[in-house]
């Protein structure tokens, strides 16, 4: 077996080893420059771990893996068109870099390439693989759409913002699951497992980033506090101390979030002061552990001896942020 | 054998027949209205009648038709985004009636959606009809990013603008008619053919396009004259009067259409002028009739009966503007 280090150098390896080469170069240079700024490759890793689990070919499952990590920074470059995002991972972002037209067209043709990746499986896999990977395109694309929509929608409730990340996040990880089992031959009952122990870590993995902007160790976590809140992002914080304030409070935190004349610093206080008082930090834990709950569950029924399990259990523990 | 209405009519039908019921509304409302828009459906078209002239299941086919249609109007959402067009068959653009960014997620899941459609194909035809949609999906990418470069790049050849309106606009028809010959299991050797005549109908219908913006009938064509003129653009008559002309006056038909300072009717009559002089009328239609001769060439050597040949001859010539 692997571990997660060697098989994200096998992923990392695969990406440098086949770059875009096509022309127009305006159109491939930004794919292999949004591939080049890195990150933990999540999505392939955990494909690639489980296909491992099973004792499976990895070198079979890995366009797969590619695919998915495409898939990825497809969404990447056109959420940060639309979420006007100027930097991601310390480098300008490709509609910064480049220009709007080019990041439209050139996530276009990533995702494109996404379904290259997916044409190299064999040929007993290739229809369920497209199946679930044609899915949970749609459900991302989706979930982005919500998440746009909150922005302006007067009421958000829990249960709304638990949907919107299971398909903006979520979905993706448990699709990188199960494809890592289809592909490794693992039993009908355990894909199912598979994928429902990968919503369940979506959700604790963006639940934990929502309580980190707020509660987390910045130089741990590697980023300033407060982001969330400084952007009137409806996190599941804010809409946990809406559902939990009395009357009066839910207007002042409402009129805070969506008034841009209040004094930043004072804002912040101001929303710690009704995220104290609500007590969602603890409610955010206890949805957190709910989660981490159910993934275990999901888990614990995968039909593979502890031994071969380890490493994966180990690996989305950290994903969940529980040691950090 | 259905005529060309008739299969318009089956594709319209099954078009009505599915809507995007999907939610968030928001994200598939533009699809419904994009494709309420209408539009001859040529290459849906030009797909059922290739399978029906080599006497298929249209219902087999019929997928692979739909998942053409949503892929163009993919393209028409992004493409009108990236060339900033307010109107598309004389109602507001999707980035218009709502918003950019809704207009990208939208064109988005309107080419997963377009995937979902092949994935309905049985088996056997499952990876070779995906392999040359991907294929095709990739180089109408690279059409639109060519001719966006052309745009800003100062010279553009005659071969290099003839190779952006094969990407951009002719591998979609030849793929449209290649893969209504798959999936009516037209011999191997006539899929090369079908693709091929579709390339050089598809070139003509560009072509056509170029020189009715100068020389069409307006009332006939249904479009005022000169648009691409006045939007400076590098039609093919543009790009062989600049290859034709004198020195001197290749310097003052660039400069016309390098600045916006011209007085519109005047830029008019003077390009009109440097047309004439060059003789680009006649180039161009030298241009057509070349591929119209070359399109006719695969199209005989479809082994096929003359009779089941003689509607998609006639839809062809009429696509073709032999006849307007």
């Amino acid at each position: 077996m692997l571990t997660d280090k060697e098989i994200l150098k096998l992923i990392n390896d695969a990406i440098e080893a086949d770059p875009f080469n096509g022309s127009p170069g305006e159109l491939y240079e930004p794919l292999d420059y949004i591939l080049a700024l890195g990150g933990k490759r999540i999505r392939p890793v955990l494909l690639l771990l489980t296909a491992d689990m099973y004792s499976g070919d990895l070198q079979k499952a890995l366009p797969a893996a590619l695919g998915i990590e495409l898939f990825h920074n497809f969404s990447l470059i056109h959420d940060d068109i639309m979420d006007n995002a100027p930097i991601r991972r310390g480098k300008p972002t490709v509609h910064i870099k480049w220009n709007p037209n080019t990041a439209i067209l050139s996530g276009d043709t990533m995702l494109v390439k996404a379904y290259e990746k997916f044409l190299k499986l064999p040929d007993q896999y290739l229809r369920p693989a497209l199946d679930i990977f044609n899915q949970t395109a749609l459900e991302v694309c989706e979930g982005q759409q919500f998440d746009m929509n909150f922005e302006t929608q007067g009421t958000v409730k829990i249960a709304e913002y638990l949907e919107m990340i299971r398909l903006k996040t979520a979905v993706l990880i448990g699709a990188s699951l199960y494809l890592g089992g289809l592909l490794a031959d693992a039993p009908e009952n355990d894909l199912r497992n598979l994928y429902n122990f990968g919503i369940h870590i979506g959700l604790v993995f963006q639940l934990r980033d929502d309580l980190l902007d707020t509660y987390g160790d910045e130089k741990a976590f590697g980023k300033k506090n407060y982001g969330d809140i400084a952007a009137n992002k409806k996190t599941f914080l804010y809409l946990k101390a809406l559902e939990n304030a009395e009357d009066e409070d839910r207007k002042r935190l409402s009129t805070l979030f969506s008034s841009d004349m209040v004094d930043p610093e004072e804002k912040i206080l101001s929303t710690l002061g009704f995220f104290e008082k609500t007590g969602v930090k603890q409610a955010t834990e206890d949805e957190i552990k709910k989660h981490q709950k159910l993934a275990q569950e999901y888990f614990d029924h995968l039909m593979v001896v502890p031994d071969r399990k380890k490493i994966m259990w180990e690996y989305t523990e950290i994903l969940a942020g529980r040691t950090t």
